[in-house]
């Protein structure tokens, strides 16, 4: 990637300026993420910088420099054929289908989604391995038809296939080697470089905030999204950010087919009350970021209600090569067919559903990977029953495990019950929407 | 090395607990050290847990815990045969001699003097490469011939054959491009792990402050020496420091051979003055801190007066293959035939002569070396008509160089010249002695 401007580096300087308190040109944050991305800084020298940065932090126009260097450190993706493009990012989360019900939405809205998405690690679920339940769908497009089926079906949605902002896998590995992870410059640069990377005009932001999120207080989450919108300023791209609550799973279902098929219901406008809400929430920022703001919200719930939303996404599924049969009918799904139910022990009110111990039951079910390009089983998932803040009876179903043959049944189990937590008296359960930025 | 304690490592865990402000316990510490030494914790995590250091400080324990695992990464010297074991540091200056006048003075005053010192590079000179000026005279000697030689002369020195805190050696070059170079815990640290591998049991410390020094101000300067007299304390070693102004070189001649003149001249109570007095005062606060403070000062001036002092150095010498007429007739050492001086341009009083400027000049004739290894020129040098603080008159030689069919003269004179600064009224000469820690 070309740049407009590079200098001849001193690293142990610009190691010093930083650590005395200073702050960079765009040239020399310039200068040390490309010759760290061609391998000519040592990471000994990256990670004594990456530790000053974590002392002394980064001014916003630091912050917006450094993310625009680390996204030139790659391919630049060219959406500049496609109108109103759009794109949207979650910080992760349990259950989190929103982006297949959110994509269709945005495309029906007249905005154009042509994005590329990851597959699930560890705990947490990735887009692809999701839409993968549907039988024949693919992630694998050319360029021309992934540009080509945007603009016909304002959405395309392929695997990370292009060399996305390589410095910051580079620097994120070394970070997390190094106790430089927990900076928040360094994790808004981090997000928003393969953002600015992936081309779209207009970015929304889902911060998730609480126990299971990475931003443990809304202070913090705030704090991530405002940089995060800065840096989007300062790229020329529009973007606001959504502060969510992250304790308990979004929806009732975790588990790849079982995600699908909640996400098809919410298509319908039959969805679980959380999703269908925070489906609405971000196509009214992704509209307003946009420059569509009249009646933004009212507009986004009709797409549910009417059915654009659903055919959208039927005509997407068809254009990548599924089965539309599967979203008609989304009972055909292949769900594992191994049930057990997790029963309260206690007459009270059930207060939380830890998200973490759900994405490690499906996990440990079979529904996971532990290592990048291990196999998984799309089947298998846990049900909520029950969402916390329900009055629930000793002997009641709280939990739903569908497993294949018992597979990682005893662990799941484990781990589901050691998330659960009761109160004698109803609890207070935070709003969904804890916050707006933008 | 065998340590008493070691411990699982986990390095990220380790960083985060520093970068937290939080301390490290001695086994922690061993464990961090020795892997580092084994290549088992890779640089980018030493470096990132250097900068953290850097911003939260080590106690005194902390600092004294880690000196004893940089020690224990390789060799320890045993001197446990010897008695009354003295060893002497300088933090680095331009001109100085006294370790040539000091060991001996040390050795007759019934200490014993069993010491490795350094060869010099770039602009400071090294113990050793003053010695082999001396015809004959070598730093090569068996384990058995140094401590025998050390018990009957009192006095035996030897080039570093021994691998003596490599710890030390692969963090200084770690820390000298990352920025970490500027950090007092891991200075002291630096400088006494190699002396704690030394074996001797008493460490006499000259710190210098100033201009052409390390640190700048005597208020550095003693944080400097307070901390490394506690990591003497820690490590059972009695510890003394002095600090003395380092504006100007020491005696009036810097060069291998020069100062080799200057140090047997004050050894028969015939030097500069403030090298005489240098010598006295280490001398004095070695004895004290060995536990033999009684008229210490008046018996360490005594060996320059009766000959005892300039006896050990000729007995030190022959025992290492040199040729003791040297010591009684200094003038037939190789002193460079070609001689230039520098001609004061106005009449005033001398305010400086830069000690960097003059340890430059000499490495310009020849008389130190850019590279490890080279071989040098021992008879060039720089010798000083005028001291700070003294009165000129234009025309009046200042500075005499000696060098080697003009071999580096251009480039000397001008290092010199760029060195001298004039003052219209007498200038205030800070006093050689700015205080002493112990």
């Amino acid at each position: 990637m070309a740049s407009p401007h590079t200098t001849a580096l001193n690293v142990p300087d610009l190691i010093q300026q930083k650590r005395d308190g200073g702050t960079h040109t765009a040239a020399e944050l310039e200068a040390l993420i490309l010759g760290y991305t061609r391998g000519e800084v040592p990471d000994y020298q990256m990670s004594a910088w990456l530790m000053a940065v974590y002392f002394r932090g980064m001014t916003p126009q630091e912050t917006g420099d450094l993310t625009l260097s680390m996204a030139r450190s790659g391919d630049l993706l060219d959406l500049s054929s496609l109108t109103h493009t759009v794109d949207k990012h979650s910080t992760g989360g349990v259950g989190d289908k929103t982006s297949l019900v959110l994509t269709p939405m945005l495309a029906a809205l007249g905005l154009t989604v042509a994005k590329m998405s990851g597959r699930g690690l560890a705990h947490t679920g990735g887009t692809i391995d999701k839409l993968e339940s549907i039988p024949g769908w693919h992630p694998e497009l050319s360029d021309e038809a992934f540009l080509q089926q945007a603009r016909e079906v304002g959405l395309s949605l392929v695997g990370q296939s292009k060399n996305l902002a390589p410095a910051d896998g580079l620097l994120y590995a070394l970070r997390d080697v190094t106790a430089t992870v927990d900076c928040l410059p360094l994790i808004a640069s981090s997000i928003m470089s393969k953002k600015i990377a992936s081309g779209a005009q207009t970015i929304v932001l889902d911060v998730k905030v609480g126990a299971g999120a990475f931003m443990k207080t809304p202070a913090q989450g705030e704090a991530l999204a405002r940089a995060m919108v800065q840096i989007g300023q300062h790229a020329g791209r529009n973007v606001r950010a959504v502060l969510t609550d992250m304790d308990a799973p979004l929806g009732r279902l975790a588990g790849n087919s079982l995600e699908v098929q909640e996400a098809l219901a919410t298509l319908r406008g039959e969805g679980p009350r959380d999703l269908h809400d925070l489906c609405i929430e971000l196509a009214t920022e992704a509209l307003t970021a946009a420059g569509f703001p009249d009646r933004a919200a009212e507009r986004a719930e009709a797409t549910l209600r009417d059915g654009t939303a659903l055919a959208r996404f039927r005509a997407f599924v068809a254009a990548q090569g599924g089965d539309p049969a599967y979203v008609d009918e989304p009972a055909r799904l292949d769900v594992a067919p191994g049930r057990d139910e997790l029963l309260s022990d206690r007459d009270g009110y059930l207060a939380g559903v830890d998200a973490l111990g759900v994405g490690r039951a499906v996990l440990a079910l079979g529904g996971g990977r532990e290592r990048k390009g291990e196999a998984i089983d799309h089947g298998v998932g846990v049900e909520l029953l029950v969402k916390p803040g329900e009055h629930v009876r000793a002997g009641q179903p709280l939990l739903r495990v569908y497993h294949r043959d018992g597979r990682g049944l005893e662990r799941a189990r484990a781990l589901l019950l050691a998330g659960l937590s009761f109160s004698g008296t109803a609890p207070t359960v935070p709003p969904l929407i804890l916050g707006r930025v933008g």
